[in-house]
């Protein structure tokens, strides 16, 4: 289940750099980057494949309803977010449920399935969902704030990529609900146009208007959630590394 | 499952038309020329989502054995296809590996379906499979012929297309077993560049070799195999239904 999980997520990269047209992950140059789109586009739909015959191979009707469930949660909410391009009047709200979708859902998925294949009580596996719905969103939260805070060598993807795609992540939510109304219109300017011509004014906006700080904030909370839930868990080694995980989370930094 | 194949297929129609950078479908703009190649991919991840989880509402582990197995060939085949681009030495065989991967698995899929839904004995299901599978592979012969015989307009696509993509097939394979050497040399160099400059020059060739000629007569013995996989089915109008649409593939002229 663990490789499923990575195969559905690897193909969701390798098709999300072709939409984003993003040249740079990890450090290094992209599939399609590398081997173009075409190729990005058709390995990708091959890994979902795959997945697909590796649960069947698990032989379980529930573990297929909660993928299933999950991989299309996550294709809705790279469509909402597509469609959400280059809108600077997205609010806290609709970032959330944009990231609770793309990318909080396979946490979920993937929390919960271990609790399945464990079988474990109803109640723990809801705990165990939970667990991975708020990790999730907590590590999508601190990716947005290191678009701004990081640096390209250090994070091995290319700053200010958010802005180029136009999305309106937390950062700049929170930067413009703080900012002067010069400052909002700058930011407004930069999502509506996917220009990043002012760039390091939009970086200086967020870090000045406590906009990074308020978002790793947010995230931290939902770190919290992460460790309420994990509590559910019997002691044990495993659950200390969840919430160890959670924890490590906020400290990321690339 | 009939709607679950449609989804299949539609999803894979978004991404062939990104790959192949295609225009026109079906007399229309297609997908990726209205709405960018962003939302072809999503929108075809999210078809694909969305066909899982109607599979998995059926509640039957063999139906989903099948569908997996069948994306998976069909993502390979599309794969293949891609590594063959440009290739002039393809050979039938390793054509009619490619478009029984691509395009006859789905077919052979579907009918296998029709078969297990309705409890036949697995000899019958096996008919059923072959029959999709043969009349797959007709269907892709004929189409890979309207390239280089039919028109634009009729067709509802660009004459050419397969050129233009250095796509090697049966047409220009058996053009360049039957032609002059000039002749199979203005082909190989026509699908190792991709140019269209000659395909005036590529069309009167496949014609004057009889390439398209005895492409239809490998498309009618994969009809007639059809046909034959037919006659294990119980007599009534479901048999007739299927003889018929063997036979009228044949005279499919868009």
């Amino acid at each position: 289940m663990a490789a499923v999980v990575e195969f559905i997520h690897t193909a969701t990269l390798l098709h999300d750099d072709v939409v984003d047209e993003s040249t740079l992950r990890r450090g290094r140059p992209t599939a399609n980057e590398n081997f173009g789109n075409p190729a990005s586009v058709l390995v990708g739909d091959f890994l979902y494949s795959r997945a697909f015959q590796m649960m069947v191979e698990a032989g379980s009707m529930r573990i297929m309803q909660v993928l299933a469930d999950a991989t299309n949660v996550i294709a809705e909410g790279e469509v909402l977010q597509l469609m959400n391009m280059h809108d600077a009047s997205l609010d806290e709200q609709a970032y959330l449920h944009v990231i609770r979708s793309k990318t909080a859902k396979l946490f979920e998925a993937s929390a919960r399935l271990a609790a399945i294949l464990a079988k474990t009580s109803p109640e723990l596996e809801e705990a165990c969902a939970d667990y991975g719905q708020a990790l999730g969103t907590a590590f999508q939260v601190i990716d947005d704030v290191l678009d701004y805070e990081g640096n390209a060598a250090e994070m091995g993807k290319n700053l200010g990529d958010d802005l180029r795609e136009g999305k309106a992540t937390l950062p700049l939510i929170l930067a413009m609900q703080r900012g002067t109304l010069a400052q909002r219109e700058l930011i407004q300017k930069a999502i509506e146009t996917g220009s990043v011509e002012q760039l390091s004014s939009v970086i200086a906006i967020v870090r000045d208007t406590g906009a990074l700080e308020a978002s790793r904030k947010a995230a931290m909370s939902e770190a919290q959630r992460a460790v309420d839930a994990a509590q559910h868990l019997p002691d044990g080694e495993y659950k200390d590394a969840l919430v160890a995980l959670a924890s490590q989370l906020l400290e990321r930094r690339t």
